[in-house]
């Protein structure tokens, strides 16, 4: 059991969705379109996957922080620090 | 003809890259992956794209905006906006 | 007290610092410095912001969050809410 | 003479604006504001620098990268590549 368990096919789909946009760019440059046309779409992807690690972030803390936090000793910590570097690699992506 | 057009099947070849990396994600999520492993490669599927994007722009400057500077006229001003615009919206994705 | 009360002095160090840097930011422009150098300065300044953001979350999830799951209720959800609007601002920034 | 030359004042207020932010910065830590209002300001400073950033990048394209285009050569090409990795660092920022 993770914290995205519950939206499990949420994010399914939502990343069914960026995987067409991904074979969408590749379509784009296949056909030639204007580079800035290509750009703006690369930005949707970006912004639709930044989207879907902040959604896997939130039911992170409120689950397996939040479960490390009932559990007590150096399991929070451990957890917060690893989220806290997650988030760090996301900022800096 | 675009600043992309010389290597196109290069990029082509980074976004199928990019699309399994994405389809990995998708399995990652339907195999009750660690959220944090996710994470990491959610960051990595971005970092792969914005790479993509800064590429692409770098072709579009040495292409396109050279192009309008020969040119002259207004083109060069309406260009370098637009590119202008697309790095805004890189950076802000 | 907050998450960050017992590194109050670093992080007030740190932020002196940025200020710093932004300062010596526009002395570079009026001293007129090379754009590329400039933007070199941007990126670090930018850096050193996001990185006190991250310490700061860090923190944030390590004492108000596991505060607010020591006390249960609603206070957890509306915690780690606040908390990724936060995250999806920074990555966005 | 620089890209930004024309606009020298306009960059040194708006670096001005944003010192004054991470100055705020520093008293909002001091005096032990919510950690979230902080980051929210945060976010806000570092959105203030990128738009600087991508100002100068505007005016470095119109400028010493069309001066480049004009002067032919190697130039072009070294310019275009010195730009696209300002846009990297920013990106990754």
């Amino acid at each position: 059991m993770h914290g995205y368990t519950a939206s499990k096919s949420d994010y399914v789909k939502r990343l069914a969705r960026i995987e067409g946009q991904v074979r969408g760019l590749s379509r784009m440059v296949d056909d030639d379109k204007y580079c800035i046309d290509i750009l703006t779409q690369v930005s949707a992807a970006t912004k639709a996957l930044q989207s879907v690690a902040v959604k896997l972030l939130e039911e992170h803390m409120a689950h397996c922080v939040a479960e490390a936090v009932a559990e007590g000793g150096d399991s929070v910590e451990i957890k917060v620090k690893e989220a806290a570097d997650a988030i760090a690699r996301l900022v800096r992506s």
